[in-house]
């Protein structure tokens, strides 16, 4: 046996060296070579796969890998352990999905209106660019022998007369250049100070007039992708957008995969680094893109889940995961950027929005903000779907929250062909009703990949309604087509002929697969139920109904209301709120009103856990049909199902 | 030439490599072995002489060194360079007094009464034991479902609920300890709380009760000497005490030349990381004294000059030292320790007495507070008298402060014998008025060394009144008497003869010497005056002065007032206040009353300015007598001189 072993990863052909018996998807978290790990390294989710194109290896046996697929050489990178040099092959499939999805146009939604900040004006009540840095550039009188206060005091004393701001405590970084600054300036300089609420702090002092040149950056902190944006403070304009995937992705896909990394030995710092470095990269992207100086930025807004927040912010998410669910803190401290490592330029600080509950984080109360429900006389239902479904009920006289753990289905995860929607992903269908034949388009119309959230939804949609599985979710295996089949896992309906597919694999639903998302969709829908019982409304008590997240976008209104995941009132009351975590951030940037209205908003909100109601378990069995146990509840939802049924007879007939 | 040449120091045995042409003082810096060397390495000093035992070197010229010194291998280590291997022996004159000093037992002054925290009751304000920061101890009910608050809410809570505290703003390193510590200690954990006055903030966390346990420490950060007490703050008492050479004695021995090496380079960063050592090794040595834990420790006080607070804090202090003296800042916010380099344990901050101007500074504040000229009705002058002698005049109506550039004199600098005060120092003088002969006392008991202040101010106050020198500091040649003696720099006084001598040479005090003190006091003595006329008093208004620093400890009053360094009011208005500046500490680490008069006092006191004031040096110049040109003003002095005469006389004619 060898003393150590060269493993080479391709495509990328970057390799490392390693101990015999070295874990794949290590050495290649190691390599920096990326493979899609959704259960952080269990073998459960079964998307690591590779081929081994060389060398020796010993593989785990594992479900997810059928005899015929290791004799092609497919392997898990999570169970395999290297035993001599090796070659890696990466497929398609398990390499996340490029970067462009990013700069793709956000589509208009099928139905409704994507919130923006040009609605702000209607929603929002009356407020002001007054951002929390103010720089105020101030002119002194060099002192003399009669006027021989303190370098620092000169400077408080001028902030007084200029700009009525009292007693400013000096940032010590601040402090120890100020002797040189004022005096290299000719006593002419610009000095940022932080409204931190309970003080005022001076944290960059400049030379002359620089209040020109003042920038302000939003972040939402997503676990799959973070989208950040730079602020030019003196117009509130938006001078550039960028996103990139969250790096802790290699980490594990949800947050509780990241939890349980983060608790463990370094992982805490590693994860934390890592978003960080994400962070980074887009701020580069956006000052090279905006084209301004680092040292125009004053300060940061991000909005994240609580795990998000937590880790972001170096804080213990432990607790978040384990009953009865509680974090560390729902409320943060302006901090120093560079005290999690963000090292931009002197005296930038960070504010992360507050959070509610483990599960109901600082993007809600960001979304909420945004989308102005804390101003409304209308009940208004903010959900935003991932992992975990939040959804918040209320106006402007109460504020009521939840979540439910969807898990990963919508985007993706647990579904044999699942994955997000980025190129290649199938996210529209159509299914035929007479002959089953499906239509599909996918994420930049690249060969199919794999089907993301919103073309499972029209998926099961579609197969309900063409009569192809039942109400429950079981396949019919009696039509008259191939599409449908039974295997050793179960029934199936293949979406795309492996010569029609980007991976050389037939891409099929699995009844399995089916049981997840009718697991999450119902999830879904009894937490709306439960926040509306819960004040003694129901369904059509709602006049508004926004949704949020990237999710969102590109999900079809009636395909949802169809499957029974959002209730049945008029598409007219649904709208989309687009990034409401963005949007949120972006006002607290510009802001210090609506900033502190972020914490009004968290402070106000109730949470309900749904673990401890005892309605909740009841309403969820009731919503694993499709549309729902209680069909009266979706008028629209019978009436067009009666409509196919009707089409389907008469076609049969003809 | 050799590559590099070894520089072997004695007695030390410490040797180091450096190559051919490097500075001798420089050497024995990175050695890390001591010599005097005062001037900063200027050559002006001519302490740092060292004796060249074996080996190649280069000297400058330099008339501090004659002759007859070059050829016995003495040489200056500043103006010094190495050439081949060396050997180099510090002689007992240029090494540091060992620390014997700062374990010797406080001597009793003369007359009047040394100030302690005794006199509080009676000099100050009725104040309670009520420290900066407080330990709470919380038990708290574990989070349930129903009660699934975060973990710093959770303590938030129970601080409001249990101690009053509203707004508790947690540190993030606390918070990052918070969820493990928690659950850990069964939701019982003792908070530190630090108010900083604007807010209360959680600074450590910690198992269980250990309330019990809380030390603070009160540090006075002198330009020579730092002296550091361990306080318990659940009693008040002092349980260690400790003091030692501030180890930026090795970089220039007064402010001024400290300053100027803060100035160039990396200066700043060194001597502060130098004083944080010493204090480090002080906090050390009270830790194990008291034989406490390092966690026991909340928080420091430190009182300093206004440089030596710079120098601490990190901040420049390089206009402190030109016109027209601006300090980066006369006002500290609590800092964290750890933020300056000094870790002790975890959420230790440290609060700097506030200084008033450049040379009047945190120690005299300090000072002003614990001798309770804040609360008297009494017409009080405070003077600490070092390398300047700082002066206040005042009541609890007002405060009039003002500072002298008295030079290093009384601390034995620009004085050809002078030391400071350690071990072989002569600190008391007589001199026979028939013979001439004197009687000398060292600290000690050992053999003499040199001349430290007091032992100078008792030496000219007696050749004054023995007729060895007139009013004007020159010596009478035609005394009969061998001790008075004409050389090439002058005229001069033997105190010992070199057989007698520690150093194997006469000590003598020159008219250069006498020239120099006599500066040194008259600016004293016309500061003091220039305080009273600017509120239109004279020297009989003042109820009481207060002496203040190590200084005034061993100062005999009426060759003080002999001397006309003091003014001469009655003996028993005069009382010693000892280490002003630490007692001030001391109180302001007990109290956050007395911490917030610290701000009071130093916002309160008006700041003259010596060089701007027009009658200063007409005042100076005559003080430039002994003791003053109005010898009515010392009606004391003027008896006791004709009193000597008469004597001299009778003897004379006998």
């Amino acid at each position: 046996m060898e003393e150590s072993v060269r493993i080479l990863f391709l495509p990328e052909n970057r390799y490392i060296m390693a101990k015999p018996g070295e874990n794949l998807l290590k050495a290649a978290m190691n390599a920096d070579v990326h493979i899609n790990a959704s259960c952080g390294g269990s073998g459960s989710c079964g998307k690591c796969r590779v081929v081994i194109e060389k060398g020796e290896v010993k593989r785990e046996p594992n479900l997810k890998l059928s005899e015929a697929d290791i004799a092609k050489g497919y392997a898990l990178a999570c169970q395999t352990t290297a035993w001599s040099d090796l070659e890696v092959r990466i497929p398609l499939e398990s390499r996340i999905g490029d970067k462009r999805i990013f700069e793709r146009k956000v589509p208009e939604p099928v139905y409704g209106h994507l919130l923006s900040a040009t609605d702000w004006e209607e929603r929002l009540p009356e407020w002001e660019l007054d951002p929390a840095t103010q720089k105020i550039h101030i002119v002194m009188d060099p002192p003399t022998l009669d006027d021989n206060t303190s370098d620092a005091d000169r400077v408080k004393r001028s902030l007084s007369m200029e700009a009525g701001m009292k007693d400013v405590v000096i940032d010590y970084p601040v402090l120890q250049r100020l002797p040189n600054m004022l005096r290299q300036s000719g006593w002419d300089v610009t000095v940022t100070v932080l409204d931190q609420g309970e003080e005022l702090r001076a944290v960059r002092i400049e030379q002359g007039d620089t209040t020109a040149r003042q920038s302000g950056i939003a972040i939402d902190v997503g676990t799959t992708t973070i989208s950040a944006e730079l602020i030019d403070l003196k117009t509130g304009e938006v001078v550039a957008s960028a996103s990139d995937y969250n790096a802790q992705v290699a980490f594990g896909e949800d947050v509780i995969t990241r939890i349980i990394y983060a608790t463990k030995g370094t992982g805490l710092a590693k994860l934390q680094s890592v978003v960080v470095g994400t962070i980074w990269n887009l701020i580069k992207t956006l000052v090279e893109k905006a084209d301004i100086e680092y040292c125009n930025i004053t300060h940061i807004v991000v909005a994240g889940n609580t795990t998000m927040t937590h880790l972001l912010l170096g804080l213990n998410p432990k607790y978040i995961r384990e009953e009865p669910y509680i974090p560390s803190a729902t409320s943060f401290p302006w901090i120093k950027a560079s005290d999690i490592g963000l090292r931009i330029a002197a005296g930038v600080y960070l504010y992360a929005i507050p959070c509610v509950a483990s599960y109901v984080g600082g993007d809600i109360t960001a979304g909420v903000l945004a989308s102005g429900i804390f101003n409304t006389d209308k009940m208004t239902l903010y959900i935003d779907i991932g992992t975990n479904g939040e959804m918040v009920l209320g106006n402007k006289d109460w504020l009521l929250a939840c979540s439910c753990s969807a898990g990963p289905a919508f985007e993706g995860g647990g579904v044999r062909h699942g994955m997000r929607a980025t190129r290649g992903a199938i996210e529209q269908v159509r299914i035929n009703k007479s002959n089953y034949e499906p239509m599909i388009i996918t994420v930049d119309h690249h060969k199919p990949i794999g089907i993301c959230g919103s073309g499972l939804i029209d998926t099961l949609a579609e197969l309900f309604l063409a009569g192809i599985i039942n109400e429950k979710g079981k396949f019919n295996l009696d039509l008259p087509t191939d599409r449908v089949r039974k295997t050793d896992t179960g029934a199936e309906y293949v979406l795309v002929w492996a010569e029609d597919s980007a991976t050389r694999r037939d891409i099929v639903i699995t009844e399995v697969d089916i049981d997840n998302l009718m697991r999450a969709k119902a999830a879904v829908y009894a937490g709306i139920e439960v926040l509306l019982s819960s004040v003694d409304l129901d369904v059509s008590a709602i006049d508004e109904l926004l949704i949020a997240g990237a999710f969102g976008r590109y999900l079809e209104i009636d395909k949802a209301v169809t499957l029974g995941l959002l209730p049945d009132i008029g598409y007219e009351k649904i709208k989309f709120v687009g990034n409401g975590s963005l949007l949120g951030a972006h006002l607290a940037a510009l802001s210090r009103e609506m900033l502190s209205k972020t914490k009004e908003i968290a402070n106000t909100m109730t949470y309900l856990e749904l673990s401890m109601n005892p309605s909740f378990m009841e309403k969820y069995v009731s919503a694993l049909f499709i549309p729902h146990t209680h069909l009266d509840d979706f008028p629209r939802v019978r009436e067009q199902l009666e409509e196919v049924r009707r089409e389907q007879r008469m076609a049969g007939q003809a």
